[in-house]
């Protein structure tokens, strides 16, 4: 089966999107009461994604998606750590609910109500309520709340700590994800997702978080940001410092999904990266939609280029399917109820 | 002839480190009187390159290199403007005397004393001395002068227009080059070198800037950080958003490097960027030394993946001579006037 990592509900319901916008309204007016969603039908759900995520992955032959609420919606530049609460509560529910309408094609991964340098207590929370009582298999950590000001810790540094510690009880992986910038030296789409993958992977190269956290796992997205494309770059400057080689050392913890838009680069990220630590994903419909006119594909059907780019039927399995089940353990568990 | 535009004055003498010293040191003590430069000779000038850069340059094969003070080293986040007016002016000084003592091999390429959105008048007199009194042929302009803050406008802003109208007039193109991170979120040389260059390209995508400044030439150093590699995601974002095609918008305006660690990071880079937009460099002793203990091949020894990318002799030599010429229009009066 085909599992495409990294989809996000791009298409929900309007409603959604008119409370984020009370919400934000109300934190002009403290005075004001929270508000509340107005509600989705099932049906409205239905229709938010058949003729659209659904419809795209079918067509494409993939099966099952991991579906998060919308990357640049998370907005975790918002600082007040009750609104931000209510806001992944809301996107994370609606996602869930998605995943119950259509159990064989989407497993829900979460969003965290993380803000600027905030206390990790809520976000924790909501890991455990999405995870122990919703049944998501992942979560979206965002490294840089603050939107492109770069305000926090590293991810190697203990401030994250108590996040991971109830990641590997909880058994499920992380993939690093930013939202919007608020920097305007930085696109959200053409820099700062790109740049966010790269810093995290250094970061990853000058500690030894692993050490301490072995059962933790991250995936990162848009396959890797400039990371495979500067391999060799990473390989000597991780031993100019003295630290060991990325591919061992990152070996059981980081992985790259496939969201590279043309062929030369998927071909380069599966010749420089192991299989073993790459997932399929599209992202879609994501940040690049539309038909490549010089070649007459969509730019984000990445299983085209995966098909193309020369991997042994062993390793198509590993990153279609048996990398994703061993990177999420409780999707395997998911899929093996299903009997799939 | 093989030129190498992306080198730097990594091994100066301990003379311009002392006088850096100094110079930070004063800023805690503001009564004190400002620092001098202790007397540098030439032969400490020469004996700091020959056994170096000029040494590895020709055991490699090539012939001339665009040699600039160290990238890590210019500091523009220190925001003294005169701090940095005499920083860039001893640093742009001793590179200029190893130009002149090795003419055939080395030209140089200017530091400028930008602070975090300072005012650009001294900026653009040092412009104007190197280049106008002193035969440099192009500068380094920092996009992030807070070091990883990102706190300055994109290149694209008004803010930087008076220094393009001087790049224009003197026909000198920029490397877009940051200095050392201050922003613990990202390395210097594994992740805010790299960020720089994708930032900036999605930058200049997002925006007209050559049709309002057709001769202003800007080179994008790294192999231009994650763009390449990311090239379909480049072309379907600006497809999105309704701007040209990036090869066709930048084609006279924006170059790629080759300062990219590995074969098939190479490989991708001349797959996906017409050879009319790549200039050969190494980046050499700079930031990734040593020897891969895979291949026994140096990291940065970038002609060697030129070499073998598969390119024709026509396009070769645009890669390692002629676009070089055409970028930098001085160093192609300089190399004419010495009969190359």
């Amino acid at each position: 089966m085909i599992i495409d990592c990294h989809g996000h509900y791009t298409t929900a319901p309007p409603q959604l999107a008119a409370f984020r916008e009370a919400q934000l309204a109300r934190l002009d007016e403290p005075g004001r009461a929270a508000p509340a969603m107005a509600p989705v039908t099932d049906d409205a759900l239905r229709e938010s994604v058949v003729n659209h995520q659904l419809k795209v992955l079918r067509e494409r032959g993939g099966d099952l998606m991991l579906f998060s609420p919308k990357a640049s919606g998370m907005e975790h530049h918002v600082t007040d750590p009750e609104t931000a609460r209510a806001w992944a509560e809301a996107s994370n529910d609606l996602v869930h609910r998605v995943s119950l309408l259509f159990p064989e094609h989407f497993a829900a991964v979460c969003q965290l109500p993380q803000t600027p340098n905030g206390p990790l207590d809520g976000v924790i929370a909501e890991l455990r309520r999405c995870v122990g009582e919703l049944g998501f298999v992942g979560c979206n950590l965002n490294p840089d709340p603050s939107g492109g000001h770069w305000t926090s810790p590293p991810l190697t540094d203990p401030y994250w700590f108590p996040l991971y510690e109830v990641m590997e009880d909880l058994g499920v992986p992380a993939m690093v994800h930013v939202s919007s910038s608020c920097n305007p030296a930085f696109h959200t789409l053409g820099a700062h997702y790109l740049n966010a993958d790269t810093s995290v992977f250094m970061q990853l190269v000058q500690a030894d978080l692993f050490g301490r956290f072995p059962g933790l796992r991250f995936v990162v997205p848009h396959g890797g940001g400039a990371v495979p494309y500067h391999w060799g770059r990473y390989r000597g400057l991780a031993m100019r410092m003295g630290r060991p080689d990325p591919a061992e050392h990152l070996r059981n913890n980081v992985f790259f999904d496939t969201c590279v838009y043309h062929q030369p680069g998927v071909d380069l990220l599966t010749q420089v990266v192991d299989a073993g630590n790459i997932l399929f994903a599209s992202e879609m419909l994501g940040a690049v939609r539309g038909v490549d006119p010089a070649t007459g594909i969509a730019w984000d059907d990445t299983k085209g280029y995966v098909d193309g780019a020369g991997l042994t039927a062993e390793q198509l399995a590993m990153v279609y399917e048996t990398n994703a089940r061993r990177v999420y353990p409780r999707l395997d568990a998911l899929l093996t109820a299903q009997g799939r």
